[in-house]
């Protein structure tokens, strides 16, 4: 099974799914369980209570549902939303791409703002479309958070100003699946009413569950939402939450108490260290990559992601060969570009529960690999500037000092 | 976490999720990969190919989804079936109720054929609207192989002799969520269109992989079923199958090589010994409920379970007293009554990786809790009558020999 | 690797190495780690505290070597005993026989009390050895608590009693290898010097870990003992526990945490409680097999083992046959019969974290294989018996009222 | 249990216990097993043979004894020499020097060649011994391998050819606990009579398993060698192969299992890949140490050691303070210089089952350390220089070209 072997250990620096910290693994080394005994309702209940600390609301309801990413954003769309609905929807990468697709196959009406690749989201075309929609045709803002293809990050208390300026109604819908955890998100504050992730993003869980959590105002709207859903329908869960008995159908046993291993983890370390931590890895890989002399797909400092880097290459590399030749010569497993930026940019996760050292390590492995396509970078450069920022800026263990 | 230990192991005889042998353990005790790497769409290749086989089907073209039963059901519907088309389904209990809710809200037309809780599907009813649908308005039949709340098992042959019979063309959705892999079950002999089943069932899998399975006639059907999906969507697949890469979102990597160590046993064992397991392990369970005086749900010997049985209790006992008893004083975790055999029944699931001491160890302790719970069974009859015949049938394990 | 698989999982009833708990593996499924960091020493530190009270003591000074019980017996009698030094030792089964060998081995004069296998030390013939000692030539006095090879316990107390009777200085030295945690055993109480056991025995863990106790008075003598050490000197770890870095050598990190796992789940049930399950589960296997019509090799009442039951069967009968086919046809492992027993006892080992179900499990087990080989049982009576006396005897699971 | 927790992954940089890779660690995590059962016999048997193939021997005995490296020294020297006899014994760093406090209190007359710490065994004083000892008085030598307090590898051949050279028959026993399954190792050309390592080292397990490997003439001598022995004596061992059962006392299952999943690798790898993987890492830490204008311990090239290197810091740091703050900041783990050397040296090991990005981001890690104790090291210059060399030497994996 394990028939590509390699000495030592894979550095997984893909931005999803990504390491799962031992403490998680050993934790979900278990046979299943009866998922009606009074055990795992119990743990079903507190982790719905724990599991809001980390989209930063007290008044959300969230839902674990056994889905990836995709499913998650089918569940949010779905049970706020009527088939012909209006959506205002940005598409500046390709899971923005893919949501549009999605939302567009389940019938909405989307009005796309297309940005570039590299881009955020073009907040003052959507202030234009809010002051002209006087009738409240928008029904829903639906924005990625963080673009995982690109690495860039938009603004959502900007665009939660423009709603509460323009007094408009529509939901707020948010793709949180590779920033919840890792980036700064407060799904009460920006008044956000449908927010996402998965599992396998920055709680470094495997991939299987999808967490969306709801607003009331979402769940008011899903009283009314016409949209075909059973599997994804919030109110099968609500039936059951009422009951106490939590699952309409089966959970997997093992992601509840590896999400549960994962919390503590989070908890212990605060998740705003956990935020801090990746803004420190964020702007160490940043600084490497300057120093490669190497362009950030990002065009802009202001939407520069702290949990996925996009590196342009030059026109004559090839950067799927440096996947490709990280994971056969040193065990680095690198993004891809993907769709416009393909063969263009690779891209280096730093998400989930990762540590100083290990990116250091990656970093060391791009730059063997970008000399390895031909590309004149200064063996060194990048650890040097990465270490230089890191050295300065990491704190002692808490539970070692 | 573990907040509710007793000293033992827990004897998890729930008709699901159900026991995970130590081998898919292991295999799953692993980090995640990065699944565009070469090595995950090679293993994804070999496992498609592979789980055919217990679907007994050459032809048909599986997808490995992360989701529920629940989510497969959706799957095989809205792949094949459009808004307002008549389908034929079965109520017989528990879950078939919720498919054909499932079906309903989804926005067919079912057309309900109903039997008693404790019957198998009415085939003569069936037998009667083919030969009335001369103009084929009937789009598909759906059954529950075997309806897991009751204990009862259909007989698709026949379902499939009668569609023959009447020549007629609507297709053979089967819910095989506890049957496949551990019943007898031939997908292209008996024509069926669409199986599905759940890993956490008969594959003794954690929850989280749907495995559905198409027909060429059900991939057909899916260009033109105007069902609305996305997630569940099987052409996604179909896409990236065609590219090699094989997955529209991210799957569970220890999923994948878990479904590779549990096929790796079932080969092993030999798929129509597994089978033939079940049998001899489903005679011993009902050899011992006639052993207690107590009455199979199952109403006829035709229908009887070999991976459930619901056990029939007095009606001055609450069924769901023996399984609370049976959970906090003997670690055994059994299966409630539900529905409409809520308080009447409890189940006692064998199916997945078992042998016979453990069920022997499972007869035993419902016996103890029978007696706790006030009804007079000699104890030891039912463990008497189960080895008895398993004494006289269990082979030599063939590895040992 | 797994060339032996079988179905459903193997059924071990051996007295050691025993069923390791979920709870365990997964406290063990870890990297190693520095053995010198300041984690370690402190994860050490507190089992030391710990682990004497499974010996009920508070005076003791243990020590976890990493070896098996052989090399634990070896601790105890090197670093008490000078060669030539006259113990007083009881033959009464395999291992006994084979501590008296190590004895003889090591250079010390031994005066072996032996008994007809099945039968408990002698403790009349001590006292008058111990009477006729005037010049106390006895240095020590050592005896196997649980003999594993018959099902034989011996009477500690009545040791300690005839030793102050005698006021006889002996070192009173104990193999509790298959009695600690499972058996009443009270090191301070009973004036024992040296205790030990061994990881794999009611511990529940892997093998690996010796654990050997010393009482201040074995201590004192460990000073003057000129017998030949290095590997299992108490005094290179005494030097260590002065400096705090605890080890002279490296430990298996593993087993500690495994450790630390072990000895949470066996506070939380509770010591007394530990014990009082395996007399209960120690009962119920006597009656099952006094049930079959066949007798325990235990000559006694006043000896019977609460770990392990020796069965001996009719002479037309290879008890091996037995322990084979179990193994071959069951998944069920039982213990062979010793040298002067080997094919004239079956063992059943009833020992560690175990419950009752798994126990009634293994009798039906034995039942069948009984039949197979010929002898005319009549299935199901063992487990009648032991059932009758469980289902009064079981408390709730604490954890779960 | 897991109070120290950090984000991200432990660097485990000490040279042992090492890494364990994730393909042993899901290989050890399982429940024990009988082992008098036909199948950990039949595993035994098959792993007996192919452990010879790392000691690279064919005509050599091994035994896989449940202790530590201190284990296996002692077993290597009390079944083959008798209390009096003459050794000569070199005495280089810590762990020589352990050796032969053993050798002493075990009743060796031991003759000591000692070296400067960081110089290695003076083959030149051997030589004159030799050429003295016409009576052959001298009946051991002994020699580590591998110092890994200091990081020195003496030459084993230049040994074997002095004593053919001197047509000496000592007997030459070699601890190879830092060097097998990592150095070029020949026990059978080389002549080396008993040679010896630790599962914990270079096979990367978990700590517990004393392999020591007998030529002939080790088994010949043993059979008249008078030091007292039981726990550690091959007799016992051998008396058990003769009845193809194994094991005179319990193994650890999980080691067993766990050895085959290593050897496995290691052959998989090509023991010879493995060695030069080795030596690749070792040449990289050693040109990033000259880069940071740090001392190798190890004074002249012949010498230097591939799995552990020493760095001398200069006097105005603790190195003691390096090693402390490594853990406490970075996750990082280093090894302690020991008694002379302590707070002299830090040592980086670079054994086992490691990769060149793993080496990298430890490197990475040395040197953010010593700048925040306040050695003016540039930041990237030691991963410059090593990535340089690895950049242009590290091989595709084969298992991906």
């Amino acid at each position: 099974m394990d028939y590509v072997n390699g000495p030592g250990r894979n550095h997984l620096f893909v931005p999803g799914p990504v390491n799962i910290p031992d403490q998680v693994l050993r934790a979900m080394n278990r046979n299943n369980e009866d998922y009606r005994s009074p055990a795992v309702p119990a743990l079903t209940k507190i982790l719905l209570e724990d599991v809001k600390k980390i989209f930063k609301t007290t008044s959300g309801t969230p839902f674990m549902i056994p889905t990836t990413g995709t499913g998650a954003w089918e569940s949010a769309l779905t049970n706020t939303l009527s088939p012909g609905d209006r959506t205002v929807s940005f598409l500046i990468g390709q899971f923005s791409l893919l949501w549009i697709d999605q939302q567009q196959r389940l019938g909405f009406n989307v009005d796309v703002i297309e940005s570039e690749w590299g881009q955020g989201a073009n907040l003052d075309i959507l202030a234009s479309k809010l002051a002209a929609d006087t009738t409240h045709s928008i029904k829903a803002i639906c924005i990625v958070h963080n673009e995982t293809a690109t690495g860039v990050t938009n603004n959502l208390a900007t665009v939660r100003k423009l709603l509460d300026h323009y007094q408009h109604p529509a939901l707020f819908l948010v793709d949180g699946v590779s920033s919840i955890c890792a980036l700064d998100f407060r799904m009460d504050e920006w008044g956000i009413d449908v927010a996402l992730t998965g599992s396998q993003k920055a709680l470094s869980l495997p991939t299987g569950m999808g967490i969306v959590c709801a607003s009331p105002k979402a769940l008011e709207a899903s009283k009314t939402a016409k949209s075909v859903r059973v599997f994804f329908d919030w109110n099968d869960y609500l039936k059951f939450y009422k009951m106490g008995t939590y699952w309409p159908y089966t959970p997997s046993i093992q992601l509840l108490y590896g999400l549960r291993a994962a919390l503590d983890l989070i908890f212990e370390e605060g998740l705003d260290n956990v935020i801090a931590r990746h803004n420190r890895l964020g702007k160490a890989t940043r600084l490497a990559v300057e120093a490669w002399g190497l362009k950030n797909c990002t065009q802009k400092e202001e939407w520069v992601s702290d949990t996925v880097t996009a590196v342009v290459v030059p026109s004559y590399i090839d950067s799927s060969e440096i996947v490709r030749r990280a994971w056969k010569r040193y065990n680095l497993s690198l993004g891809l570009g993907l769709n416009k930026v393909a063969g263009k940019v690779f891209r280096i996760g730093h998400l989930g529960n990762l540590n100083e050292l290990q990116l250091l390590g990656c970093l060391a492995g791009v730059e063997m690999v970008l000399k390895d396509v031909g590309y004149p970078v200064k063996l060194g450069s990048g650890v040097a500037a990465a270490s230089t920022y890191l050295q300065n800026s990491t704190p002692l263990i808490p539970s070692r000092i």
